[in-house]
């Protein structure tokens, strides 16, 4: 997907988001869609529980105030190359991607006519969202498997192709509640191109097209630089040797924070 | 403790380190100590369960070929300022200091003859070993507490003052296991001018009197610097804050590693 093109932001939730009190982060994906004006399509692909996780949703973006929200089930490839499905894409200011398994998201969408349509809706301005397994499939490389809080290994980590909206970044979520520091760095071995990127439970990042991002929620990103590392034993280790990795640049960034993909830079939020 | 006198060289152990396979960590405790002319002291104050802890290590000791193995029982402060617990520790070419808890350790031994006796023994080269709360008292500032897997907070950590035989650094053990990276960057955003070191199990770092370690063990080690730091919110943050902390630099180092202290740079052992 070609960078320069697009219109749209992108609303990266680490999963666990505050369903029960504030709701910054589930306002802030209406606000973004519209407000008032917004037509909410609600992808519950990734759980085996669409029934359960779309009224969830739909209940809580309908008392936030949306002017919509409407759960468009796809459980298999066939009903992913609906027409209708693709419309109903199309026809939204605002898609969110549920949480449950990034392979089911990708295996069921991808290359349908509703994946393309959320490429095409994303590129002409609408806000894609997605929490935990909504989360991964944002960018073209995804992290699908991978032990936490165990030494970093090679083996450690399964990856596969992403939604790729976003480009060379790896993302990954509950990040410091299972400890996933492992993964990341693991995958920013493989490729030190790559941008790690772990976003804590009720924490998100808004990703605007200029490829910056702003931390919203209650806890905190973890960004794993690699441009400038000099040691990796990643291509010559076997699959159960630790990892060695030198010289990454990381960032831990709260709410108020942000952070320049393309100068790979953090900042503060209005300075 | 100053650094230009040090003679002797410690070993700094993760935990958990291998007991029943090859030993490779305690069987180099017993080569840096000697070999077959090893005199080894074993300290045993941080364990509840001083009688099994010292019995286990003195057979594992004798096993591995060292000439004597003698357990110091140290439960009070009173022990601990028993002269001939002081003697015993300078009669050793190398001590060994067992898991438990490390506030134990420094509350009981803090200021005493056994504690003078450690230090005049490490300056005058005896290698001072030290596995998980045994390692953590090595530092001048010692981490006590602190929440695993969670988002970096101020509040996540307990800081203590150390025995403060290796300056100007924090050590974490069972690193990757418990998830410990938020403790370790928490502790640097207090002061960028630590370096922290997280130790996996079965991992150890063996330190040089000119400040340079090698990494030995199965697993790995995990170095952050804090030098490059541009934003902290840590004194101005309430303490269940999220931490800000930006420009860590990282590395992770698997045994065939080496990290320099003074110079603060990762090197590849032999080269």
């Amino acid at each position: 997907m070609s960078k320069d093109k697009v219109a749209g932001r992108l609303l990266i939730i680490g999963g666990n988001e505050d369903k029960d009190g504030q709701c910054e982060i589930l306002k802030r994906f209406v606000k973004m869609a519209g407000g008032r004006d917004a037509r909410i399509a609600l992808l519950t692909t990734a759980t085996e529980f669409p029934q359960e996780v779309g009224n969830e949703y739909r209940n809580l973006f309908l008392d936030i105030g949306a002017d919509t929200a409407t759960v468009i089930y796809i459980d298999d490839r066939h009903t992913a190359n609906e027409r209708n499905k693709a419309e109903a894409i199309l026809d939204s200011t605002g898609v969110f991607i549920t949480g449950g398994d990034q392979l089911r998201l990708t295996s069921i969408l991808g290359g349908s006519r509703t994946d393309a349509a959320i490429r095409q809706a994303y590129l002409s301005g609408t806000v894609i969202a997605g929490t935990s397994a909504g989360a991964s499939v944002m960018s073209d490389t995804m992290i699908v498997e991978g032990n936490s809080s165990d030494t970093p290994k090679k083996s450690n980590l399964g990856m596969a192709h992403g939604m790729g909206l976003l480009q060379e970044v790896v993302i990954d979520q509950h990040f410091a509640q299972r400890g996933r520091i492992n993964r990341i760095l693991a995958a920013v071995a493989q490729n030190p191109l790559i941008i790690g990127v772990g976003i804590d439970e009720d924490t998100a990042i808004v990703v605007s097209p200029d490829e910056r991002f702003e931390v919203i929620g209650s806890q905190t990103v973890t960004i794993a630089d690699g441009r400038h590392v000099i040691f990796s034993n990643i291509s010559e280790s076997k699959p159960f040797d630790p990892l060695a990795l030198t010289n990454v640049v990381l960032h831990v960034l709260p709410e108020g924070y942000g952070y320049d993909l393309k100068r790979r830079t953090a900042y503060i939020c209005g300075n």
